[in-house]
């Protein structure tokens, strides 16, 4: 992956193409658009791997009927604080984002909320929701279940997912703090990256068929499995997020879920859950925002190690964001790929839209 | 630390001894005799560092005044599905406990609940209280905020506690599925453990003066500081519990913090944070067990590593605790050390509990 010597990408550019591309494949305007936003916003703040590199995987499993272009989710039950919901193989980034509105509103009244999804796929970036409900002025929580690719502790087989981990929380300005991590030690992309240019890994990484820690990325994917981030932490997190995602949801579990990405007619069934905490009732919102920048400002002035830089959660990826939004999205090459691919799909025309993807 | 070879301690003859020793500083018996079940239970899970080793320590603190020991707790403001609790510097374990019954309360009425703790100091083990809350058949969290060991990517100075993150879930079994883990990529005992048998450390454990990571460990607690769990993901999930425990509840922050173990009057103005998600009222419970049965059977079923063995979250903590039931409490001469020093501060013969402490 190099970086681009193209034009720099508006974004809003890239959200009307992506759009119409949907649209293309049978989503509603409305889901289209919400769809655009997440994948872009995801791309402005430097997280290629799950901007809208995604969207053409997922609207060729809607031209299969894998995902189901036309579904609305619907609410199977709910009370003042919570709710469970069935995106019905729908698109997965823009029921997320109705659920995190209404996670919002009832957080508004209640003071929090958790929703759970099941019958979903693959919604992008954990933090995108996140996100969302730390710009309503709420602590928002965001986490997802992926088919099994790390082993735990003592084993060998693959048994959990990379199962994301996002949080969110207002600031009183246009940065919120926000971390997005998958609970594995590391994401699948940095072993196949040494593994095309003939490095080691560190032995924390993988384990071989066996289930001995390696650090021979050669044998991977075919062989071997993921390890988690920090060992039993990492094993009992993703467990955490399995919990919340899907046993309280009724998505499919672990080995259950099939992988959107999959050659196969089955849905993914993954699940999702959200949590919203509304400060601005439990504390004056000035007073937390007051808070938050205390805690950011001594963060900030601890001593840097020689050399070293001291980024708040999230900040590297508001850095990142300020300079697309300024000077346009330098996109790496596999997502222009992917895009130049989604543009074949849809009979779209890039140049139709201002964008040159090469 | 060498294991007893003195008589096993039975866990009722403990929670006496322990509970009138805490009634001799001063505390009322309710809090006493609760402060005691939370302490021995942490004992029986082999969990000792965190255990009734503990005790002596917050009744030193009761008797110079820095633990109110007849301090009530307050709740400052509530609503629907969340509370903020003022300790008022009372005796953390059984305001935490008291505080596990509102949000139970609270959570059976509304779906979840989110409670604040701030004026509180040392409270045992976090997962103590995801446990409580999981023993009602609720998805249970529990953290809480410590004082600045640990540096961050990029720093060299001590900035965030081990911000302990805890969570617990029913089974439809006694055996609840429970993590308890902190932030930091070791608990210090490991580190100075090294440092007394002139072992080295792996580099993913401490810094050295100028933040450089290090293999010796000879000059830590002088000089370093710790490093989070997994790098940067340990760094953004101990100011998630800061935000949780602290910023939201009015805690004292990160430096702010005084330690419960250091030697002044400031008190300690500590932070906990519970949640409670009532599964019941989101799914029939006895699905949510069965879905919890298969979820544990197939991680259980996994295959294992070359002379691996797999083990569910919590699972060594409830064989231990087995054991101790069936057997008493084999006690680490540390704690024994810790609780003949009780004795003593207390006027108490452990004889007259059945005790031999040695």
């Amino acid at each position: 992956m190099t970086e681009s010597t193209r034009q720099n990408i508006q974004p809003d550019d890239l959200k009307n193409f992506c759009t119409a591309a949907m649209v293309k494949a049978g989503l509603s305007q409305e889901d289209a658009a919400l769809s655009a936003h997440v994948f872009v916003t995801t791309d402005t703040w430097g997280t290629f791997t799950h901007g809208t590199r995604q969207i053409r995987g997922l609207m060729q499993n809607a031209r299969r009927g894998r995902l189901v272009a036309t579904a609305k989710e619907k609410i199977v039950a709910d009370g003042p604080s919570w709710a469970i919901i069935d995106a019905c193989d729908g698109m997965p980034p823009a029921i997320s984002c109705r659920a995190v509105e209404l996670a919002v509103a009832k957080a508004r009244q209640s003071g929090m909320c958790y929703i759970g999804i099941r019958g979903s796929s693959h919604y992008g970036a954990a933090g995108f929701y996140a996100n969302m409900i730390a710009e309503n002025d709420m602590i928002g929580l965001s986490m997802c279940n992926v088919e099994p690719c790390m082993t735990v502790p003592g084993g060998k087989s693959r048994v959990l997912g990379t199962n994301p981990i996002a949080y969110a929380a207002p600031t009183g300005t246009d940065r919120t703090v926000m971390l997005d991590i998958a609970t594995s030690a590391v994401a699948a992309t940095k072993i196949f990256a040494a593994k095309n240019e003939g490095r080691d890994i560190p032995d924390t990484w993988l384990v071989d068929e066996d289930g001995v820690p390696t650090t021979d990325p050669t044998e991977f994917p075919e062989k071997g499995a993921q390890l988690p981030m920090a060992g039993h932490k990492g094993y009992g997190l993703a467990v955490l997020v399995e919990l919340l995602t899907a046993t309280l949801s009724g998505a499919a579990m672990m080995g259950s879920v099939q992988s959107w990405v999959a050659d196969t007619d089955e849905p993914s069934n993954q699940g999702h859950a959200f949590v919203a905490i509304d400060v601005g009732a439990m504390m004056p919102l000035e007073e937390f925002h007051a808070r938050m920048d205390a805690m950011c400002k001594e963060i900030k002035s601890a001593s840097p190690a020689k050399g070293g830089t001291i980024f708040l959660p999230g900040e590297i990826e508001w850095n990142k964001r300020e300079q697309a939004l300024a000077e346009g999205i330098v996109m790496p090459e596999d997502v222009l790929i992917s895009l130049r691919g989604l543009a074949e799909d849809s009979g779209l025309d890039p140049a139709d839209f201002n964008l040159d993807l090469g």
